[in-house]
């Protein structure tokens, strides 16, 4: 699905045979301002989201951008003004604010996460536990925030992990197999200790993922393979420790934190005068 | 949608041209065990899903149910058995555990707030604060952690909120002008003090909500009127919060942090021999 | 579906792979006018419905609307010109008539009953007896006849009927096991005799469905309850019979006639120069 | 769509997000018997689709047949029988009945046109006058009832109508130009006049359609072209007249009101012990 | 699916979660001039999907036609020049010409068959044995090629074959039913001998189709029959060989080849200054 | 579109409203045998698609495969044995032909080019030149062949090309572009003479596309670079050069030709006794 089929159906699914308070009032259709304002600090994302939202409950209302996604709000900040019919308004309201409290929430953490990196070469990586059918939606979310986007799916990177090797036997074996056929994609082992991720070098990929490992044995790895291979640490990565993991010289840091788990920003809409 | 096109999708999203390092890596289809274990204390929601998870990525696979959906569990405990072709079981992994983790968080939130009311009459109610396209399994998952669902859209409740009393004139006019055309539903009104309330009491509804308000006016709301209508308190509920709400009496609580922002369960899939 | 699919399907349904004759005749794109006109008197319902027919076959098609929906028409009246290429209108033409005509066959139906009810309080409602797919356009229609529209589906409001009650045992049973769960919908319940209507009204339901009752018992059951509780009679309701129906002082009568048999109003198009 | 995809949207439209009627009943799973029986004299149609109607709510009901379509049922008689989860049943009564009642309405309005016929070689046939949507299940009906199906669109036959004839200037030239083009299909021409169809007959078509003539009319072009050509009647068909029109010898007589108006066969659902 | 279904499914195949190539470029948004020009002399079909593609993902380019399906090119032929954000234009290049390419391949070679043709009364046809899902799109690049179309599928016209007739007994069995039930439609009959022919024409159909014939046995069919009944060549029709077959006098020949095999045609698109 | 559904959307496009040959023919339901056999040498490729559609129509269908995907066959081989009622077997015919021609064309191909390899270690590459919505199939036939697939789509690999490098201003530009987006793909660039090459091999990618170059400057490029970075070459491939360019040593040979341009297998079925 593309955003655009995403956006019908999350209308379809909160309009459903119609919106019964707003048709009952039967409201003149007399051209109301509503803002979209932010009650919490944090960074915004979805704002085309929103724009499509309204637009596709009626192509008539009339949306200034105050701010553009990736900007920082603070309290009180207007981000948004919709004018028009007020009952248009008020049936794409929740869809909308659904879709951008989400993706704001997203990029306010990984922007927090990125802010902690400052002085360190890492970057913060998105994984793929995402919430079913919006994972485009998230990881451009994480991108707005600063974070850079992790495979999109089991299709277009090759990522062996432990389940993978048990089945294959060794670490060798399941690189061996793999490389036979694989002409396009980039190759990336989880490895959990100095000992797999020495084969894993020997067997020739692109990246290596450090799965669990506590810092003093991520440092070892990057001082004795960070120069030949590319590195990437995965595993309880959080607000508290990813300036220390960074500080270790890995370039890559996962976190599946930045979408499985998350603070919806809060935000509202207001009809003013 | 109905659950079975949104597992289809979120299999499609993952999977997209194909799992290209499971298939790559040639696994033989000797069936093997995988395990879903619990690695943190919760409420399970959406076994079912993970069912039809793993069945819509290969039907042959045998799936073992150790628990139910609304059970307790803690950190080691085994939920669901699976056995039969490693390939399939590692395609439908992260998209079952996706659909798990995140409903099982929902129980889990729904759980504690449930459990701070016992003693209370109160119950907890869900919002349209979901996720696009989820709505449905999220509102399953709130009734899993012994919550109860609110309207599940615009069209299957009357809710006069502020901004649409402001476009009608008054909350007498708004009721009335609804009142005119239904038959069918149900019709609530949001008060935020006490002379809103006493409108809405006579123009005569189904039930009351009492947007944002201090515990002291809430108990005088209830008070005056509890025994007369129906009473809903909404805005700011939190696990802090709720037995403090319920003890003034207020029959029905409503949260929009059930579904807006939440911890994944964590739990994990593990391959066993 | 909502009614822009409902229209584009329709139109596939038609036009499969191409109006071989419009096609094959080669006719020159010379804009032409085209009328539709009742070839029958009754009220009009379906008109934007129309629009959408004709403008999804050609966007480019003039459309000048000489009635709305709710109008009443004669043998002869001019109900909308188009203009634009001939080939346009002819593709779209049997579709067109097809919603048009079945639309305003409903909302004549019940406008003539709607007219037997001056001088009660008595208001007509439709049931769930509509043609499969076309559910909304259909209520919808019954709502420009004067209509009300009674549940959408059995998701939205609940209704108690014979076969739900024997299942649990007694009417008492069946309401209270719904209250246990219910938060957001209103309760009917089905009754046959007195006896039940009793039972339901010291259940505490929100509306009781006097089922197939004679006009004698109908009053009986209004005079005894109809002050306390909201009553809807049902079954055999015909043109013939609406009128006493509604004498009996019952505030709600449903017909599933009005849906699940209909004349089709006579519409036609023709080209004039 | 087909049939299955229409079942699939037709249970959707009902349920949406649940029959919380019978949910909320919480009904145990005991097997029950119910039996769809005819409440009126007439001819049956659409018996696989009440069974496929069921079968999408529960695979597990058993079905049992009592007539085929196309029997022949008085009021009384028993046509299928269900046996199984009882919530299950009343979850796909209303939509299996509202398809059963359409379907055998129409196939009772064809069988009783086709008796009239009763000694003459003259065919009922369907038009495109059809509810959008459902025009494969109505013309199947037709089929059941003992007619026959004119084209199913405007893609598998060319029938040039009055509108044709108009803009191309004559139907010598209309069925000229489609010569040029057409390979596949049969052509038929509308005519009004004894006039247009000595043009038509002269231009070389398949089927000559006589479009709202007078019985003597009819009588008159069958006499000098029925030899000749395929001719068929069209326009105010009615079971008054159509063994009128019959005994002129015309073998092709179309009815509109065979589909786009017609009374519901009267069908219910009885549980029984 | 209708033709912007495929367009819109045959991009999203491509795109898929975006084309990283060109948004990881960052590409300022000016305005550049990209040319669609022949690298083969051919003839021309497709560009409306081309512009369809191209608007697809960017309604703002300006394309202009320098060509109209069914023109011939000759190597360096400018077709058509787009003008907009050179983004946009890379990300349907690929998906427009895959289109084009195919088409114009298909055109190419059946004007090559036409031109054969020339001198003679027969008309050259498809088939059946196209590209699933692009029937009616090849089935147009026949027609631009100035072929005509045969049946478009199983639906439209009858036509009776080797195997149909072995299930029934004889021609004469098949035929005799297939009349009993049908009134829309043309029947073809196919057969592989004079004998068979003999029996095709006294059971009276509307054509004939002799499969894999040679060229006197072709000229034996035609002597006895052309002038009685359409007939039709088919099996092993190629470049080399339609002009004898044609000068036999059958007046159809349809040939698989057209659509079953094809070059496409090389066609490029280049950026120009 | 997973191939379930591009199987189910092709017996649609074909089946239509019905198959009018087979089902007025009422043939009845005794099981036949009919086989799929090869009418000319080839490898064999959609054995399951063709499966799959014949138990789409008929679910009843025995099949029986005396060949897999990848044998060889050799004019007259049975390929697939199919028993069940004729009916079924008639109307899947042509769709399940449709596939499976085209893919074992494309197999076909594939192998003879990857035969003329034998002695050198090259691997023959498909491209996105592929039919649009079969690109999976296509994709997977080229497997079955003996090739390997290139990118999927635009959404898995970064491949600059020349028209990116322009709007870059330089190759080495543009590789600095992506990479500082770039975590998860591999990064390509198409080079057309030495000089270009020097400069992708010191901006630093996966590998480079040697662009419509000659035999001796590929040679060049490969003893200068082949041992630093992947080469491919493509442009102008055939079966006839594709030999010579394998034996400057380049490890990768992409052919557009495999899927722009085929050769359907001939295959056919029959009925016996």
């Amino acid at each position: 699905m593309n955003w655009s089929e995403i956006i019908r159906l999350a209308l379809q699914e909160d309009l459903g045979t119609g919106d019964i308070t707003t048709d009952y009032l039967d409201l003149e259709p007399i051209p109301e301002k509503a803002f979209i304002v932010s009650k919490a600090p944090g960074v915004i994302a979805g704002l085309e989201i929103v724009k499509e939202v309204f637009l596709t409950v009626d192509k008539n209302l009339k949306i200034t951008m105050y701010k553009r996604d990736g900007d920082t709000v603070k309290r009180g900040d207007e981000i948004l003004r919709l004018e028009g019919n007020p009952a248009s308004i008020l049936k794409g309201e929740r869809t909308a604010l659904n879709f951008l409290q989400r993706l704001s929430g997203i990029a306010t953490t990984t922007r927090a996460m990125v802010n902690k990196l400052e002085g360190t070469s890492a970057k913060v990586l998105d994984t793929r536990k995402t919430t079913p059918l919006l994972r485009s939606m998230e990881k451009y979310a994480v991108r707005i925030g600063g974070g850079y986007n992790h495979r999109f799916g089991l299709y277009d990177m090759i990522l062996i992990k432990d389940n993978h090797i048990k089945a294959c036997g060794s670490i060798t074996e399941a690189v061996n197999r793999v490389k036979e056929r694989n002409i396009a994609y980039k190759i990336e082992v989880e490895v959990s200790n100095i000992k797999e991720l020495e084969e894993a070098v020997r067997a020739g990929v692109d990246r290596i993922l450090l799965d669990n490992m506590s810092i003093p044995k991520i440092k070892n790895c990057v001082k004795r393979f960070g120069s030949k291979i590319e590195l990437e640490v995965s595993g309880g990565v959080t607000l508290d420790n990813i300036k220390e993991i960074a500080q270790t010289g890995v370039p890559y840091i996962s976190s599946g934190a930045l979408t499985h788990s998350y603070q919806s920003l809060d935000i509202s809409l207001q009809f003013k005068e």
